[in-house]
């Protein structure tokens, strides 16, 4: 039995099957844990990634394969280099700063699965000139995702305004009846500008990978 | 005892008290109660106002007390006339068509109260330009309430584009994840525009005496 | 004013800014607002769509607009032709006999915003062989919209033998704590298969214009 | 670039559309952070404000930007002088003594936004005698902001006794099913005391702001 | 086998055990069950008691069995003599007029179990003054059952103001985020007032069999 | 293509695979629907059943397949003879009368599935002496269903008398917070009992199901 | 002004008016908070008891008041005697062993309120033996405070075996779906045992508040 | 009294009446407390188990009896040795890596009360390739254990492909709406695959003790 097998079976044929690689999923393992399977999936599969590693995971975990690189702001490592870039450009937007955590781990994750990518950030509508002034870039934009918190209005108003297909990410950031996310996911999901892909609170890492599946058709 | 007094002990100090008359809420309510309240309040009291009234209920009511008037739209039962109107323009605006109802509720009840009323109907976000080109009417207004369902995402922009209070009135309307207007109230809670008022889901009589308390001072 | 503008402001730029024109949606409409706003649409558009509407909605609108035509099991009504089919094939996929409905609507508005359709219906994971047995189907086509209620089970499934985007739309089919497809839309956004878009619960409508978006790139 | 650009945009405009300048949330951002965006703020505005502060937020600001305040029960950072108080009075009142951290945020922030606060702590239902015996001064109030958690009634009673608006702040105070403050929050959507306007829970600021734009009429 | 034994078992030792009989709850079962199960009480305990009881299952029973009666706005079923009164009063309090049903609910029981019974409707506390005109009353009575639907409020007032027990029971009156009577239930729980008993929403019926056996004491 | 292919693909093979042969859920489906997928699986299964299905649904389907039996309590239609009955005896009980129906759905499928049954009904602990007297008939169970609503007590009482797996069914029987069932579920997977196995609210086939797999084993 | 006023105004009149004088919930408050609002009410009462006291703020206090005496199970501080002993026994039951400090807070607080007091700890119905064989004493006690986490089960069972009133005491002791003690308290709402008398969450002090009401009739 | 009878009345016939021994839940206990409990019922019993103890416990309580050994993946305290084993496989399967340590809790208790068992950890659906590779392991076992976090879908599909009877546990792994295991809970409740058997949420002792009883048939 190969080492890590009793604990994972890297799924190490997903790249061929579904176009992108298994990444690992950090938390509740330990740094031993995401070295082996990274390792394991490195054999076949260039980069690879592993997300939501805190600063105490990614330094062990550098202790143990040292040619990893720690992302900070969006809390990713990588193991080998990022894909060529192919397709259009993926812009990612955020409606506040204390949302770019999550922006940061789909841009991040979007480069080394191999696109072009952009930021636009904090462009809430509390203040909805300041989106207005960037309506040139939201259309020159293949793939937007937009990520946004609290009242999670941002992804309507900007899938009102584009042709091109928007990501919503909600945020856990807020307090009270924003429910760790819960409200921004439910105003995305009803949204009134129809067509607006959703994902999970916090998911910047499925957007990206959603946007890549769209990116290279 | 008076005829009604088993039943309901209408509050006929009340305008004294708290500026605004007891209104009767007609659900649950026989036709012969909802007269005889409007009747005890009509001896203190003009205008006197029921809400909620079905068309069923409407006319029982008006077989009962014939110089009742029933506002279809806004589903509101009124008997004697407007107040005298005072103090700036309310204006109403929804999302969509389907908010008119409520809208209507609101309306009506802030016109027999004393106020000038304006409507702007089916400017949602999901077209904000449809919003931008209304620019000035928001600003002229001294109060604004806004009524939307689905993802309630309007009196975000709205705040977020004049100085004046907004009284934010989510509504039922939406289906699946709008969870009969509560997404659409979570929303205008997390509202990153500070300073909105929000109401119970479908209260337009609530926003329209909120309105009145204000416009009066 | 025009006649509809009381009640509704059509936004008839919508195709033009954002790719995919203004659809009605029928609940809490009167026939006559359905028509009207038909008709205004109709003037820069072709084809206008309006979706949810009952049978008997369906056959008052008839009779105030004789060219409408009425898809009944995907309860939506259309005006004008279809526009002409571009792009890769949109392949609807259903879990069960009772999404059907939802699918439909998914197809209907498919082929009429101008998009290649098919349809793999009844292919739930209780028999995964079913699934199993349609794999170069599901790989043939560009774009997967998966429709399920109960469980919600499918979409993780299917997004995890195909390298193309998967467009999970969760549907009110079940009972207990199926809580109206609340459950199917939870399992949906924690799908352990990354990169699936999720719509509102019963959203066939708004897959299938997220479908049109990602076609058009 | 400006170095805030790469994660804020300040909208240094926004008290000349809105009445009242931007105010910086806290929560999630660096002391750097926040420091840079006070002073991009406090080039258009004075006062600049910073909510929901630490104690350890608050003091690595000062170190950054000396001329800081703290204001520590309500945890706000002020930078500039409080604006010229101007209209009526805003009475601030608390059902219990674990609500005043919020009612504090509340009179800081309208203090300095230019309006006059009183306090009226302390005087929630359980004895109602409290309360009445102050009705003088919630009667000479111009506006109310009301806090309470745990069972939220006390707007429901005070608005039961005024003429003016009553703004309705439920806290996270409680335990068991307060559930976090959504108790609180859901009575007073429902208060039978019509005309209360509802903010989100432990949001002192957005209450003490609705007040500003009220008082400002 | 008895007749009725398929489908039920009728605890007839239920009073000599619990001090109060079994009572039949209405709704699901068939006229013929609900008669048959009554009769089978009878023969060991008198009263009995059936509730829930609509128009027309009263209607059916007492063809089958013509010696009950139907008390309508309680929609209580009864058969046999109500106990002779013992100990103090039970007052019966409401916030509104649509609360009464639920109320009188609690009423018809309490005197049937062997209480003596008062009641005073519509005094919630929109208008506190309505409630403290009656405080002679409140605080002559024994046990208090107060009813409440909205906001909930009630209770906690009442409680505030008298030394004796307070049973509270939330009403499904409401709309919006009442929830069915889930946000009076949580205003009760999380009462200000210590001391008050709280039952489940409607549950009239359970609050007089509460009183009766604290009345019994 | 066979006539039922486009709307189902009865899953013909699921007998031999998982034990058990598929079953047809009414809701959602026309009678046609039913007779076509009742007919197709009888060529390879016997006996058919088909679960939930209204009296009117029932009519129309004998209509087209006059050899279906309605099984009205229990709401099933079956086609063909029941198994063989084989093991030991599956003992249904239930805490009410309005419990039945569930329970008879369990007691049908698992006798057409080829169990030995017996019912065991209106024994909740409101009466716990009810319980302890049949002791000899739970112990000489094999397995239990144990169906409650309200409260869902009742399984958690029967586990600790017995040695046998207990399999528990919540009902939506109640009102107010039971929630549609929802707390009687919670009951049951809380049950302080251990090894209590549960399923969806109103399952009495997959309590039915579950038992006839283990009893085979 | 007296020294506590600016944050506290103790409502030493409430044993007058309510029977039961106001008790310090300790949470939120500083150690100065608690200590000068129980010097205050110790002036017009005996004893003083403040509740949900950590043991550091119990050590606090008691530098500040040496007086106080902590009760570290139950965590509540007293100062002053207990009041005389009158009426019958309250009895205080758990289901579990970790139940026990909710218990100990409602005995301690009975204690001091002047009840006599019994406790009958970890007799769960997982062995119902265990609660049969107290019979004798759950039938000796004048009022019955049972206190369960998890399936919140007994309540139920012993409301069936006695006739004195039961009140129920939720606890959030349990994991999973026992979401902190709501499962528990739904199950004691539902309770089909009728006239159990509910509180809130881990709210041993109110059911003690309410043992004593009705001990003192 | 024997010493633990003030907090502790150890079930010690549950064996001989249940068939699996009482077992002790350590959160919220003492180490003293768990060790006078294991201590007690291990007189009569053999083994004695402790679930979820944490290692800080697990070291004291060794401290208290040596003998007692610690099974640290699985959070298991054990004193005495397991039980001969008898009957079929049970096989315990997961998802994922981060479910293993529920996993190893079934492991190890089932181990214990004398069962066979099996691991097969890590194939998901994420790559349904990594389950079908395993089919015949699937149907050699006679239980089936399936635990799953996030979308909880493995339980589905492994039971459309075996005959036997399969035990599914939700685990608490997941972010944003996997709402701490909750929305796994409810796709294996809903699962279209009929007869699974589900129990609370990280229950991993619960689901062995029901495969224990099941085994023993």
């Amino acid at each position: 039995m190969r080492p890590w097998e009793e604990f994972a079976r890297p799924d190490v044929e997903r790249e061929g099957r579904c176009g992108v690689a298994e990444v690992v999923f950090c938390p509740g393992k330990t740094p031993e844990q995401i070295a082996a399977i990274m390792r394991a999936l490195r054999q076949k599969t260039e980069p690879v990634l592993a997300t939501r590693a805190t600063p105490e995971q990614a330094q062990a975990v550098k202790a143990l394969l040292p040619e990893v690189i720690y992302h900070e702001h969006a809390r990713v490592l990588t193991l080998g280099a990022p894909k060529e870039p192919k397709g259009g450009t993926v812009l990612v937007v955020t409606a506040g700063t204390s949302d770019i955590p999550i922006a940061e781990e789909a841009v991040v994750t979007a480069q080394y699965l191999g696109n072009r990518t952009e930021r636009l950030y904090d462009v809430g509508v509390a203040g909805v000139h300041r989106l207005l002034a960037h309506r040139e870039r939201l259309n020159a934009a293949k793939i937007l995702i937009v990520v946004a918190g609290m009242d999670g209005v941002l992804p309507s108003v900007v899938a009102g305004l584009v042709e091109k297909p928007v990501i919503a990410v909600p945020t856990s950031v807020g307090y009270g009846v924003s429910f760790g996310g819960l409200s921004a996911l439910l105003t995305m999901l009803n949204s009134c500008a129809p067509g607006v892909a959703v994902v999970n609170i916090d998911n910047g890492f499925g957007a990206a990978v959603l946007a890549t599946k769209i990116n290279r058709l």
